[in-house]
């Protein structure tokens, strides 16, 4: 194997020249980088850069494990994730672990501590234990999106007050009339989403409707939420809004009223949370509960990077900004209010 | 700083012993695990892990630098190099260079060679001839999506025949009687579509269509369809279907057109290239032609799987399955064919 050192006798420079021009060619004159990066070239030299890392070292990388990357909500966070991240002078690897404790484990034992050095991870099933341990040995590991504020789990994170988002929720459907209300909750990404369910709930039950008609548990997709969504109307066809734990199930129970004949707003409202950028562009345009995907993400990269910096015993847990009802075009009226 | 031999004294065990809990705790029997795990506990022991992975030589790892993963293409392009990936025993590591030439340059540098043992590009704006310094200094690079199999790059590449996929979508229109047809040409993401509108442009022409009718080139995104299509039909409101270089931009085109009361397909008709899922999801279904993202996935991991294994000096191209029309509901006949 052909070492830098040969690399610097052949271009008769020395091996820091070498060193230099492989890290950083500005600091080098342009004659010296071509006749090292000839001699490189002659040689079939291969720096080996594991130990170039070492020598460094600090990587400044960051990680983030999520569960599903095909569901649009996971890109909208990578890109304001890797945003902050940048911004603060850190580069962002993404590992996606396809809903598999498994393979997030894999990927944990992988990178954490060796490519970076600090792992965000997000609904991947890995077990809170096994999540500690590697954080003991490897380094910070931060909860994002960590969905129940009341309960701060043995990790640093950080929370949204998803049993808000719930409320605000139901609160929007019984001011405008709604008391025959349906579910869509998403189960999948990370398990059921019942902060988001048991908010609605209760302040359904706060204004005085004991709980909701019907409801169902969906796995997190535009498809799926259409499927539950025709099986939940023909079961109760006396729904007059639906409520549902994401907005892809938002999105494919909109689809599904149309494709019924139930006009939306007109006939049935339907409303979400999170706010990915579909809400927005669907027709009719949804309503939402919007969770601040991008400020979250921000959020989670400053509190890793002050991890990795001054490590603490204590794990602290972070709120969020609290969600935001966005009412759009999905929601109206009750019109059987006086029949209700 | 705490070594390794430090923690093995400490708990009565070798040095190897202690790298096999860190490593790999199947080998070790669970009551010398714990006690491994209670040292490095109390001595405050950090695996220094670029060590353990210089020492372990390959670190399997592949990169795919994308150029922006709020697009919905590359989520599921990445879903499928993933799962490629790991089925051949490697990670997969993503990217985001959030269309930005020096952001993709910068990444590059830090994961070529040393992070990733192959990188797979898609649509990162970096010179060819900077990807083929990086690739002759560290290590492989295939360009995945290659949009020009007639002109193959200087690097490895996998191509996919997207003047073909134009060519199949002008067909289906002119075979429906439509004669004045609207083009929306995709911008972003890696540069103009121009195989695409070039493929389209020469079907019609070759059908005896002399050329589109009116034509905008286009930001990649539901948003920017949308607007570009009504700023389109204000200008050409005898256009009877509208051809859109992405699936995004068809998506825009038909909000769009129904939010100025024209049915689709039933006053217009609209097509798209690529099939994301988000195709047969909206309503009315879009009518595409599919790239066949997932096996141009696997097909891109493979080969750069075998160029790691084996570089070779000559940049060779593979072409990724032919594509193919999807009819859905957003096309049909042209009503106005008699008068056109």
């Amino acid at each position: 194997m052909v070492t830098l050192s040969e690399v610097a006798r052949h271009a008769r420079v020395t091996a820091a020249t070498v060193s230099n021009v492989l890290r950083n060619r500005e600091k080098v004159r342009p004659e010296t980088a071509e006749r090292v990066l000839q001699a490189i070239a002659e040689l079939g030299y291969r720096p080996n850069l594991n130990a170039r890392a070492l020598a460094q070292g600090r990587s400044s990388t960051l990680a983030l494990m999520l569960s599903n990357i095909a569901n649009p909500f996971y890109p909208e966070f990578v890109l304001a994730a890797e945003r902050a991240a940048r911004k603060s002078g850190h580069f962002l690897m993404v590992c996606n672990t396809d809903d598999d404790a498994q393979i997030g484990r894999a990927y944990l034992n992988q990178i954490a501590g060796t490519f970076a050095d600090g792992v965000l991870v997000m609904n991947t099933d890995i077990a809170m234990n096994e999540l500690c341990i590697s954080a003991m040995h490897n380094g910070p590991i931060l909860l994002a999106m960590w969905e129940h504020p009341e309960k701060p789990p043995a990790l640093p994170c950080v929370a949204v007050d998803f049993a808000q988002a719930g409320a605000l929720a139901a609160k929007h459907l019984l001011e405008l009339g709604h008391r025959k209300i349906g579910m869509l909750i998403g189960d999948g990404c990370g398990g059921l989403q019942d902060a988001r369910s048991d908010g609605f709930r209760a302040a359904l039950a706060a204004g005085g409707v004991a709980c909701a008609t019907a409801q169902m548990q969906v796995r997190d997709s535009i498809d799926a939420g259409h499927e539950a969504c025709v099986t939940l109307m023909k079961k109760h066809p006396q729904l007059t809004a639906i409520f549902a734990s994401n907005d892809l199930l938002a999105i494919g129970a909109i689809q599904a009223l149309i494709g019924m004949g139930r006009a939306v707003p007109h006939d049935v409202s339907v409303i979400g949370i999170t706010d990915i950028a579909l809400a927005h562009q669907v027709r009719p345009a949804l309503t939402t509960v919007a969770i601040q995907t991008a400020a979250v993400a921000e959020l989670s990269i400053s509190r890793l990077i002050q991890l990795i910096d001054a490590p603490v015993q204590v794990p602290s847990m972070a709120i969020g900004p609290p969600p935001e009802l966005v009412v759009r075009d999905s929601t109206g009226p009750c019109k059987a209010r006086a029949s209700g």
